[in-house]
């Protein structure tokens, strides 16, 4: 029973591994800095599908795909999927996976979703309870922002400290150590890609209420929550935030970010060159007109993939702590007047 | 690497045992077969809070610590909690567990979702990744039909294939059997109770889908979910029907259970004295009005906690597989003309 950290946090024995990852993403997303690093870039962000909510869960079974394929792997081969998405009962999940037909746990976090899957997907692996499973999570812009927001058609107009929902899926096959091993001396073409990154450790994030009600701010809603995983994880593994090359949020934007700073400022830390933002990452601000950034669970999931997995691969990072960031609101939440509570859950990830 | 059974089912080398449990039922509940099992009973189902979401919120929160109380433990005392309702956005879970400030895994499994924590915590209880887990679902009638159906003042009619959703809440605190022992010889009144049943296995349930689409018959659209869970359970596991004393289903109601018992003989399987529906035990059917019978996650949830627990507690049965099945579809899919794809999530509960 060695493997727990202080009051939230796990530090796994054999570290299971990501042996391969897929990533889809939509049209702006493609033109946007990362653009030629995702797997797939959509040229219609329908995909060919009868309406959004079809696009997204034709996302999620093509990221599944693909991660499969580079490990060259078939569905029968993963024990479970973790899986998640932003809509209502989560139907894109539930559509995403259905061909799969890999037993499933559904996961909500709201855009902390990919830290909720690689924490239960490392925790099976490392259990002995699975050889394999699929992590993965997915957003779309248009159903976001009909579930969310206002209909595409309304041409609504957004404050400047609103995000825009990244359409994108990422997924991960994470296996345990000695079955990488094989992989990598055994079957195939696939079998001698080495493994991308090692989850070592999690931290889980417990709810988080600021008070916050601004929908159309919602880096902020979540900062408080990110402040409290990251310190958090600092202390259940007693280090300080140098451990780290990097701490990247998932999608805080501009102004969450800007606060974290100020929070961790407060706290004695620096984080300034430390720090980064998949939300911040993924568009280009001066060119895209995506306000203060990315958001949504596919924003920190294939940015995961096109961008913090090949640098942890190509050693330009030896350990990163992935804090995706969640904000648990709802229409009818909203609605009635609540505040918005948020988590963030934390994933240790070391080169290989 | 041991625990891993057939192609979906885990059989636990140490089962985790529940040690407690607690159960927030509403008003009509109440007043059902079930009624004096409950450990709570609200006699008004807003619970004096200002919106349905917020009263279901508060029987997350009653039901959880009603459940840590007779277990003699504070908030702190469990490592994770894993919870989710039915609601877009999880906003009972996320409301009702703020207080407790327990990590917290956000899990939608439609009605199965008992299941899906029951299981996940199991996990982590056995992989020694947490010594105690708190496992939670919930639903309420008034916000489930204002989620999935017509506002309530519309005094809308519903056929007979309908159910009823349950107001009421389920928690478990699931325990290392080493830690039961320490708390049983140890601290307190609560460590002399011994502990409620123990978790041997699980089978978690894949998606299917058989084409239904009426969202007035969720039992037709669930049972063949039922079924294939079942089915891989008694494969995976190697054994007849009748090593259970119970096969005891989620929220089926009448049409459903039917269909189930009817899959269940083309398969040569006579289940009828052995299967078991927590959604047609909980209301009294000449009486109530119920129709089809109940449905929500609360139904499996508070109907385990007050009858399925106590028998294996007292040995009117030895070994029971609880199997919540959750039906996945939302207004949004719904309206889309999509079909309804079901899940069940099996788990194995024995006599300690």
């Amino acid at each position: 029973m060695g493997q727990m950290r202080g009051k939230a946090s796990l530090a796994f024995e054999k570290p299971p591994v990501i042996i391969s990852s897929g990533s889809v993403a939509g049209t702006k997303e493609g033109q946007g800095p990362l653009g030629h690093f995702f797997d797939r870039v959509e040229e219609d962000d329908m995909m060919g599908e009868a309406s959004w909510e079809l696009a997204e869960s034709a996302m999620q079974r093509q990221a599944a795909r693909i991660a499969l394929k580079k490990a060259g792997l078939f569905p029968a081969d993963v024990r479970y999927a973790f899986a998640g998405d932003l809509l209502g009962q989560l139907i894109a999940t539930s559509f995403g996976n259905l061909d799969l037909a890999v037993p499933l746990f559904g996961l909500y976090g709201a855009c902390s979703t990919m830290g909720e899957s690689m924490g239960l997907g490392a925790m099976a692996v490392a259990g002995g309870f699975a050889d394999r499973v699929l992590a993965m999570a997915s957003s779309h812009f248009a159903t976001a922002e009909k579930q969310f927001r206002f209909p595409l058609a309304y041409g609504n107009q957004r404050p400047l400290s609103a995000t825009w929902t990244v359409t994108g899926c990422g997924a991960l096959i994470i296996a345990g150590e000695q079955k990488e091993n094989a992989l990598r001396s055994g079957k195939g073409a696939a079998g001698n890609r080495s493994a991308l990154a090692r989850i070592t450790g999690i931290t889980t994030g417990r709810l988080v209420d600021v008070g916050a009600r601004d929908s159309m701010n919602m880096g902020a809603a979540m900062a408080p929550a990110a402040f409290h995983t990251i310190e958090q994880n600092l202390e259940d593994f007693q280090v300080d935030e140098h451990w780290y090359d990097k701490i990247i949020t998932g999608d805080l934007g501009e102004v969450g970010h800007r606060i974290l700073l100020d929070m961790m400022k407060e706290k004695g830390r620096d984080l300034s060159s430390i720090l980064m933002d998949c939300g911040i990452e993924i568009y280009d601000k001066e060119k895209q007109d995506t306000h203060a950034g990315g958001s949504g669970c596919g924003c920190s999931a294939v940015t995961l993939c096109a961008c913090i997995l090949p640098k942890l691969r190509d050693g330009t990072w030896k350990r990163v702590l992935f804090v995706p960031t969640g904000a648990l609101l709802s229409t009818v939440s909203f609605n009635e007047g609540q505040t918005i509570p948020s988590i963030a859950h934390g994933v240790v990830l070391e080169r290989v």
